[in-house]
């Protein structure tokens, strides 16, 4: 698509507003179909965008997207057009707002519940230094259930600044919006709201102004113009609905399933380990009733709408709201019950605080499903899971372990079941299914053991495959090494790392290499003589990009550990 | 005081239970008097913890204290009279609720918000298992600005349980309660609400009661009475002012100062470091206009009072709401403003994710003020700043300093200024002033040189005066070591590092053992032959009590160190 100028939205007619949404709609279905991306929720926003884009002067006035996923649009209009085709790929256009991609986006975002705090202090920057520009917050309504959100909202009166909040409700997060909030905005939006609900937002010092259709400009523009107007002297909330998905049948009737999209045909040799925690938690509630699970608005990719349906009394999705799901889960623990919170590794940050003060103060047996972790490739810095066993193996309490593939995952759920105190099971999107195998608490596993003086630990399916292709590179050479499938990073396998007479140690993990699994190890040898030598990911922010590739760049280079192999050969 | 049974308190008159009244304020003030602990929080819940213990049936019901600022009242109903005054001492009664020190203790707190949640947890549990008890929720208003408490509220809704909710109104937090939460209630309690108020509730899915007076019997008794009555059939919110230190004069007009009491005269020769923080601050800001402070409800613990009240247009405290302050740093650092957001350690685990996210993600000049690390004593086991070491060394772009004393502080700040990257400064409650030295960006100083084989990278106030103990030990000895002050621990000081030829290196600081300054230059002389050793605490959760005694069992033992020193110097 070509670039658009300001000039040109500000002096087209409607009719022309149509077209350009129609040009940009075909630009996201086409790149979004061939990189992979956000789909259903930047169909939605097309109009919006195209309206606050002639309504406000970017990047003079600033936007701030909670979220990201329907920042598209505003690339697309703010010079990123012709470049958009790289959308997701390694040095190309990110599919988050991106403060080093262009000055159109003034705030980087990827978490939900963000935007208007950001908004906020744009805000009271602005009136400190004495600037005149206008600042919008894009929240879709899955956002407004986030405590952060609220946070923000109790605290415009304490900023006495001036922000433009767009409520842009559809009715879905990722899956649809749950709970009060939700009931409050679709009282409003069915008009069964009262005056005095406006009253409510003035005195959290907001002016309400709602419902306009956000895919209508006859009913945007104005409302964007009042909007501005009233600017002048109070916060506003402008809450619009839309359509997710808007303009492509499939994705109107299917937003939940068009929200993301994966750009290439699935590779059927691996399998999601999503489809597995779907089957073996059914498998266990079956039988068990004190097996419960808790998800935080992401059911479907997490591998347990099925679980949802058949136990939906044991069943709990809160919303955006990762904080609340995990004292939720320490409160049902305490009570004798088997709650299972299964969240993505990087979302589960949130949740630091709680995990430590209310599951892991009071060691209860909660288990923590931890997808996504390691490098998860195409969307960025905001969703790599590479922190994890970081900031976990810190805490007192907690049992970690690390799958080397699905077989082993549905042995770990499994041994979960009667394992009273909290449990952290951390696993990629994808691996290899295999015959679930023996697992005991704390015991990692010897996968290979030669005679060789050199051993490497290696944690989780990435770990483990590296190792092994090593293994088979170097055996070509007449080299050999241990390979002990790391499976247990807390409590650390005492006996066995004590059994281990090798001099030479290689650690491997799909994680930072400050705080995790070679960490353990080098504290657990310190002083033992030993040789090792850490593979992991480097004190980085890792960018967008295609995972084995980003792995290589970012410290899990085969060639690397293959030379140190080498090195450490040549030493014995 | 002597143990009260539920018979007592069942039959007792109106006048009976005020004098039952009176003997719980005069054994909580005299306690606290001597042990330290919360003193106007807990004075103002009397009356309605003892017509709680009389509506409801302890432990069959459940009641969940927010924070737990105010359940010593229902400790000193519960069977923990006669032991009332061990209160806060090793091995004695707990400042807070706990599971582990008595069956009316159903869920641990300490953190702000996380009642709500825990409760319908609680309800859930006992939903599914077909059990038939009530669960009651207190939590004061300074914690319905928290974003969790809204998480909560928002799932009610999706959880369809029954809780009651009292809301214990007392205008303040630790400080006075802010924001636009604050402006609702405060309404809701001049009968400026209205039935829509009301309303709004009910969309939330609860039945609100209020507001009637928590310190009169005559109206809470029927008030309970009524609010358990509607807990057979939906969610009840239950609002009650109180006076925050009731029943001492003292205490009702200076609510603020005496919301926590420390035990025992003060300590001349320490100082407290936000003391230092204030005076620094506000020095700073007088000739930079971009200083800014945001604090969560604790401006005067952290030393900004003045500040706050020279700087007023620059000052922001947002209530308990850690989140939403440290994004709202992150966005007024994107406009070129320096925010200070000073906060104890153990609540900045609350921001984790924004941390990284926000802050670090975006590399912002936002420096984090950590007050209260290390082991704090008598709150234990969830007022204790021993992660942030660990969480913090996980994360990319962020420099951590660890100041050796006041001075040093001081000069930390000063650096501050002009440093362009997110800073993080940790410290304990007090200290030893001295004049501020010359301090740069990963540059560690060299306390003491010697020609020993032995040195020593000490952190902070804590390590170094363990340190120098044990140095002025074991010079009587002969024995003689190389001192380092340990002051940034991010970037490690290489050069430094590098340069040290001593074989026996020693760390030691004020933080777990997992993660830390420790675990940091293990990694860096990894098969550098140096002999190790690393002191901080062990993998553990560690309870309350005197602080130097802790320090010892938990791992910073001076007498290990000796020895340990001794042994290195027997091997040279």
């Amino acid at each position: 698509m070509r670039n658009v100028s300001k000039h040109e939205i500000d002096s087209a007619s409607i009719p022309q507003l149509k077209q350009l949404c129609e040009e940009i709609r075909s630009e996201i279905f086409c790149t979004v179909s061939s990189c992979g991306g956000h789909l259903s929720s930047n169909l939605g926003v097309v109009e919006l965008t195209v309206a606050l884009h002639r309504v406000f002067d970017f990047p003079h006035d600033k936007i701030v997207f909670d979220v990201g996923h329907q920042c598209y649009p505003h690339k697309l209009l703010s010079g990123r057009a012709e470049n958009f085709h790289t959308l997701r790929k390694a040095g190309g256009i990110s599919g988050f707002p991106k403060r080093n991609e262009s000055i159109y986006d003034c705030y980087d975002t990827g978490h939900a519940g963000t935007a208007l705090s950001a908004a906020l202090g744009i805000a009271k920057a602005r009136d400190l230094k004495h600037e005149n520009f206008e600042i919008v917050a894009l929240i879709g309504d899955g956002s407004f259930n986030n405590g952060l959100i609220f946070e923000a909202l109790n605290s415009l009166r304490i900023l006495n600044t001036r922000v433009l909040i767009i409520l842009n409700d559809n009715g879905m997060s990722i899956s649809p919006t749950v709970g009060g909030t939700h009931e409050v905005l679709k009282d409003m939006k069915d008009g069964a709201a009262s005056i005095d609900d406006v009253r409510l937002f003035e005195r959290f010092g907001l002016s309400y102004m709602g419902v306009f259709n956000g895919n209508d400009f006859n009913e945007l523009l104005p409302a964007l113009e009042q909007a501005k107007e009233r600017l002048n002297s109070q916060n506003v909330l402008l809450h619009v609905c839309t359509k997710k998905g808007q303009g492509y049948a499939f994705c109107e009737h299917e937003p939940q399933e068009t929200h993301g999209i994966s750009p290439h045909a699935k590779d059927i040799t691996r399998k999601e380990y999503s489809h597995a925690l779907g089957e073996e938690l059914s498998l266990l509630a079956a039988t068990d009733e004190r097996i419960v699970a808790v998800t935080a608005a992401m059911t479907d990719s997490l591998g347990l709408r099925d679980f949802f349906n058949s136990y939906p009394e044991r069943a709990f999705d809160v919303g955006i709201c990762e904080e609340h799901a995990s004292v939720l889960c320490a409160a049902l623990a305490t009570q004798g019950l088997k709650p299972y919170y299964a969240i993505y590794s990087t979302f589960l940050q949130r949740a630091f605080d709680e995990i430590i003060h209310d599951v892991c103060g009071q060691d209860l047996p909660v288990t923590f499903c931890i997808d996504r972790a390691g490098i998860t490739g195409a969307d960025g810095e905001t969703h790599q899971g590479v922190f994890d066993l970081s900031y976990l193996s810190l805490i007192p309490n907690l049992t970690i372990a690390i799958p080397k593939d699905i077989g082993e995952f549905r042995a770990m759920l499994r041994l979960s079941q009667n394992y009273s105190h909290p449990l952290a099971i951390r696993y990629p999107r994808a691996g290899i299914e295999s015959a679930p195998n023996h697992v005991e608490i704390g015991k990692c596993e010897l996968l290979h053991s030669t005679l060789s003086d050199i051993i490497v630990f290696a944690a989780g399916e990435t770990g483990i495959s590296i190792a092994e292709n090593v293994r088979n590179k170097v055996q070509k050479e007449g080299i050999d090494f241990t390979i002990v499938n790391a499976r247990f990073l807390k409590p650390i396998d005492a006996e066995l790392l004590l059994s281990r007479k090798e001099k030479y140690v290689i650690t491997i993990e799909d994680n930072a290499l400050i705080g995790g699994l070679g960490d353990a190890i080098n504290r657990f040898y310190l002083n033992s003589g030993k040789i090792i030598c850490n593979f992991g990911y480097r004190d980085a922010f890792i960018p967008h990009g295609d995972i084995s590739l980003l792995q290589t760049q970012y410290g899990l280079n085969e060639d690397k550990i293959l030379e140190c192999i080498r090195k450490f050969y040549a030493c014995r």
